[in-house]
């Protein structure tokens, strides 16, 4: 795992729109990680994010690869800019269990207007880190203010 | 809109499922209508489940479509089996708005492994629905009881 | 199904546009119908366009749908532009039999810069129609001449 | 890039089914290696593989990433079983041009019933690869023989 770091501006961008995302704080997730064009997001496991047999939701699973790769995405994006998620396809591979699960969104293609981003998701378990979803996502950059 | 109505006794395997999803309880979400091979969740809008610009953050509208594809599958398996989903597609339309969001999972092809549902989210405001997001979403027909 | 047809201009341009795709030609596919937001394109069964087991290669199911809902959004963009798949996921429904298979590319939203289509691919024998294939895709619309 | 080689069984499993599909030797393909959950296939440019631009059609981009990903997860399965695509989702990065193009598919996950795959493909020109389009795709393993 790469541990290089996105600039302190580009993080505090991102964290402070993170904490503008009333989802991700009532989902009790929190960004474990901000590199350039790489983005961590940690879930820790309880009941308000499990589906019936007592895993992790899908929904939220889902949730936090869709912020890891929007905000990937948002870390080479130019100042003023915002992100928007065009469409996202995930695969759940195995039932997502453990402490906490953690998605990672990482820009494979980043174009002017459409950047194209993998998400993995894994269960980590005492340490141990497991795939549990893999998915693949295209996002806009759009300007942040009205086009005047 | 078709009015038709599952079984009471499908009805009431959905609900009690849907009992079980943590996450549908803390997001706020709610069954409105299950069909043979058709299921409506509803999501009233509150900070809760937002993203950073104040619309529904893209995983709370995935989240119940993909609720709402699973028990559309569900209502077209066999007692004692159970359903998981495989993978989902979702393209996110427009800003996701309203009073609250309609989701609506439907069969498309009911196999006897594989089920696949089509995914529509409405924003509903003042009684008027706009599409804000479909989807495309692949199911498991699985024992619930592990093999004997 | 609707009857209704694209402008003699619009039809011309989207023929003119089809009979330089190489590949359509190759694969023996022709288009049957074009109607504003909507194309439909029709390939034949023949021993070059099959899988393994004799019947349509996935490759050729997803290379008219692609091409269906490209020309379906390219009906209604403006003149001069041009239209690039972004990306698009088929889940393959059923083994694609019959004389001949049918995909229907339609615009489920079409915006500025992206469209989304829904796309249906029906195999098709002796008159009658089943559902092989069902996508969706999302394209970009471009100026067909460098910017200046 | 690993080197390693499937068993000279599988490696002659996977040609003798791939030499049954009629339209990869119609459009030209051929399979440049073999490994345990990982397959090449290569494509020359011509004419009667590209879109209206002169590039590859995303048809012929996608047929043989399907294939590759669809022989990739064939390599793990068990003799006497046969492999159908159930679904796929491709982004296109960048018009694909080049010599010729490369597909690479790669298992991520394999089960006993669903195995999922990354798919990869490349532009090739004097030798220098850029990645063009990306994907995931989900197989089904399912026994060659009718069941008796």
């Amino acid at each position: 795992m790469q541990q290089e770091q996105a600039s302190p501006e580009v993080q505090a961008r991102v964290q402070a729109s993170f904490e503008r995302q009333g989802l991700m704080g009532h989902l009790g997730a929190r960004i474990a990680h901000i590199a350039p064009g790489r983005v961590h997001i940690v879930l820790p496991c309880r009941p308000e994010v499990t589906q019936q047999n007592g895993y992790f939701h899908a929904g939220a699973t889902s949730a936090i690869a869709d912020s890891a790769g929007g905000y990937a995405a948002f870390t080479l994006f130019p100042e003023n800019s915002s992100v928007l998620t065009v469409e996202y396809k995930i695969n759940l591979l195995a039932p997502a269990g453990g402490d906490h699960i953690e998605a990672v969104g990482a820009v494979v293609k980043s174009g002017r207007t459409l950047t194209v981003c993998q998400l993995e998701v894994f269960g980590v378990q005492s340490g141990q880190r497991s795939l549990v979803a893999t998915g693949q996502q295209t996002l806009i950059c759009v300007n942040a203010r009205p086009e005047e």
